[in-house]
């Protein structure tokens, strides 16, 4: 089986992989999203897996945009606790750090570790990358934040471990692939659709949900980008497009919205225990 | 008049600044989006002018984020149009360039323009910055992406015009103050809130605008950061919180919600005008 995932060797989203396959796959890392829904679409990888969502920063954007460009499925859900740290040369003492390196989102969860640290900061591409760079150009006097799997895989030394603000740092990852997944009896389904103008229109199909007893988990609005202030709804479910309430649901929504895309149901993570539902 | 704003002079919010109160501000650049929101609780200035949303990227989390754990209220709205430049030393060609620095946001939207160009591409905390930084460090191989105000500010020469991919680039800012805007006649209310687990309560509330004919322009869900996958959400309505049907949608919500802040009540923009509600 292969599996596709944006970012270095050590990535976050790597973890997501093994969390979810297993450690028996052959992965396929990208330089960028989009590459991960192309390899899908190319039949080049079995799988692919992509963040939408952190616990504490919100949705990738980027992700909820490329399922506009690209007919792909939503087949699984994993989800990933973040764990950051410092890491540098083996040897290297926290002393001798004059810049650490990290994707501006690490960056920006470390904030309160790196305001007492006071070194220059200095954002990049990705996380485990960090690690890679400072490794490759024998930059001893730099530290970058990553997982610590990341630290393992090059080598190299965690100096701070668990250097985040927030305990309460996860990331949800979907599986990708042309078909969704079947019923499982724990399910959920995520869905892209735009709407008439008028007022009570998102209220309207709100109600199709409500009126069956079905929980929403997630709402999401995104720009159309094809005009200012106009957006797509992203919206997650609990039940599977299968059930009768969700079909019922679905079929009703399809006359009330301008476009629906159902981008697939699938067994939700055992990790998101929220039970929070509106 | 003191108006604070995030980033280097010649940052899209400092033309934001200018085109809401004309050029006879005293002005005071910060470096972190939470300095605006502490200079002006603090009275060091009049106004703090944020960055909301763009109108390809969505929206920017972190002010969001910031309306949470700062009283201060949204008394006008404002909305620049982006045009991004390519920047660089006056008399460099692009056959020069090896790099080019902006912020990731303004990277990305510039794609197409920069796969085209293929020099290496660095990350930064911002635009304007990046013209500074290439300018005080007499980067002559190098170029930065930003508005032609900041090429003008820095003596810098602009090699290339409105390289963004799409036309539709806006920026909508809020301006801060200690107290909200007055009736205008063509007004808008933000407002934050959350709400109980249960099926149909986001319906409910919406229920409070529609069958007041209130119309909605915006909808957004926020990670609460204390729990995992539990959200705020932010929503912006046609209308003054002074209004009578407002009022009473206001009243009505406020005994549906677990926690409801109205971050105030504004003029709407006049460059507003995508006409889409829901």
């Amino acid at each position: 089986m292969r599996v596709a995932f944006q970012g270095e060797i050590g990535a976050y989203s790597e973890t997501a992989v093994y969390k979810y396959f297993g450690l028996d796959v052959e992965i396929k890392p990208c330089t960028h999203l989009s590459d991960v829904f192309k390899s899908v679409e190319a039949d080049e990888v079995d799988f692919g897996v992509v963040p939408v969502e952190n616990s504490l920063e919100g949705s990738v954007n980027q992700t909820y945009d490329l399922f506009l460009t690209h007919d792909l499925k939503v087949c699984g859900e994993v989800i990933v606790k973040i764990v950051h740290c410092l890491i540098a040369h083996p040897g290297t003492r926290l002393d001798d750090i004059k810049t650490v390196y990290s994707h501006p989102q690490a960056l920006a969860q470390c904030r309160n570790f790196l305001e007492k640290l006071n070194r220059k900061v200095i954002p990049t591409f990705d996380t485990a990358g960090s690690v890679k760079m400072i490794k490759d150009e024998g930059l001893r006097d730099a530290a970058a934040i990553a997982s610590e799997r990341a630290a393992k895989i090059y080598g190299m030394e965690v100096l701070a471990r668990d250097i985040g603000d927030s305990p309460n740092n996860y990331t949800r990852f979907f599986v990708l692939s042309k078909n969704d997944a079947s019923y499982s009896g724990k399910d959920k389904t995520s869905i892209i659709f735009s709407i008439k103008s008028y007022p009570g229109s998102l209220y309207n199909i709100l109600g199709e949900f409500a009126s069956r007893n079905i929980n929403l988990t997630k709402i999401e609005s995104r720009p159309t980008k094809k005009t200012p202030w106009e957006y797509n709804f992203y919206l997650d479910f609990e039940g599977h497009r299968t059930e009768e309430r969700c079909k019922q649901a679905l079929e009703a929504i399809k006359n009330k919205t301008t476009f629906l895309k159902v981008l697939g149901s699938y067994r939700a993570s055992s990790l998101d225990n929220s039970n929070f539902h509106f």
